[in-house]
């Protein structure tokens, strides 16, 4: 279920399509415990899961397990393992981590890029078109976000996302989507509330949790 | 040079000025362990650090510090030991610690509380005049911050200090202060620009260091 594939491009590591992401984890903990002498820290993969649409909400949790073996994830990679060429996909976005595990990204993230990352993600800076975020917990786009974000991929529904101009094309908090955007130009944060994502005006955010002082 | 000081309102950890906060450090750490066996997991203690502005930004070290033994910090007094009172100072504000390490506060910080955490600290809500955080990382508020931000006290000049409306009375990035602010309802960054804080609207950051794609 889990293995390399090998390209002129490059290492492809493809995991098929699993029912539970525990046992798809330990399976790629196997593989790169066996293949571990094979690799040299900083070695850079892609990583392909099939059925990419069911399992995208795992895969922070997926590039997690792999880095915690020195490799870093250079490209997530759509379509089926036949298909798949390395040249093609969206590129991981790997610098910014700080040291308190947040991912703060000072750039524009462009077309095909692609920030993943287990915990939340800052970015200062544009979301366009056609880029996306994969965040185990919340998202904050200050500037103007178009892209896709997902948030709450670990955390649930806590996860807030928030952007300067929220204009993207699809968000989704845990399980929940919407299509729908913020108001143009004014600071907004999406939210999950009474199950649903809603988006509330800066400065007329509501959350459902009573939060006590 | 560490030691506690009991008052009938509570237990107040008093910290003598010191010259390196590394020996203070280990000082805590053995007079934690030496009077391991007096405190329960989750009891709260105040902090009061001599000669307080000198060390603010070890704050949040110290209190992390804290933290390992299983105690939070409920309050941080300014002042003299002999005069600390715990019913003074600000209150530290302990909710809304996510999996991530990232601290997202969904609520509005008031006069007299004060966020610590050693990494990055996202406010959905407003920072009020008197309300101030101290932060290891980047710190967002998105909401209006009148209040004081310090950032960047462990991960340094790459920190930066953001809010939709701007309206800090003190910004410290790292040892860097300033006491300028954004522009009124403008969504503002402040980061370390050649050695010092620089205010940039949302749409016209610069950053220093050239970020490759």
């Amino acid at each position: 279920m889990v293995d390399f594939k090998m390209t002129k491009e490059g290492l492809i590591l493809v995991v098929g399509d699993y029912d539970s992401l525990e046992s798809a984890l330990s399976e790629i903990t196997d593989k790169l415990t066996q293949m571990g002498s094979f690799f040299t820290k900083g070695d850079e993969i892609a990583l392909l899961v099939e059925n990419h649409s069911k399992h995208v909400q795992d895969i922070p949790r997926i590039i997690s397990r792999i880095r915690e073996f020195g490799l870093s994830v250079s490209r997530i990679l759509v379509g089926k393992p036949e298909e798949a060429k390395i040249s093609s996909g969206m590129k991981v976005v790997q610098r910014g981590e700080t040291k308190s595990g947040t991912k703060l990204v000072k750039k524009n993230v462009r077309s095909g890029q692609v920030i993943v990352h287990s915990g939340d993600v800052i970015i200062v800076g544009n979301l366009h078109k056609g880029a996306e975020v994969m965040a185990g917990g919340s998202v904050v786009v200050f500037g103007k976000a178009e892209g896709v974000i997902r948030a709450g991929l670990n955390e649930g529904y806590k996860a807030v996302v928030m952007a300067v101009d929220l204009q993207t094309t699809l968000i989704q908090i845990a399980d929940r989507m919407t299509h729908e955007k913020g108001e143009r130009e004014i600071p907004s944060v999406a939210h999950v509330r009474a199950g649903r994502i809603v988006i509330d005006r800066w400065n007329e955010v509501s959350f459902e949790e009573v939060m006590k002082a």
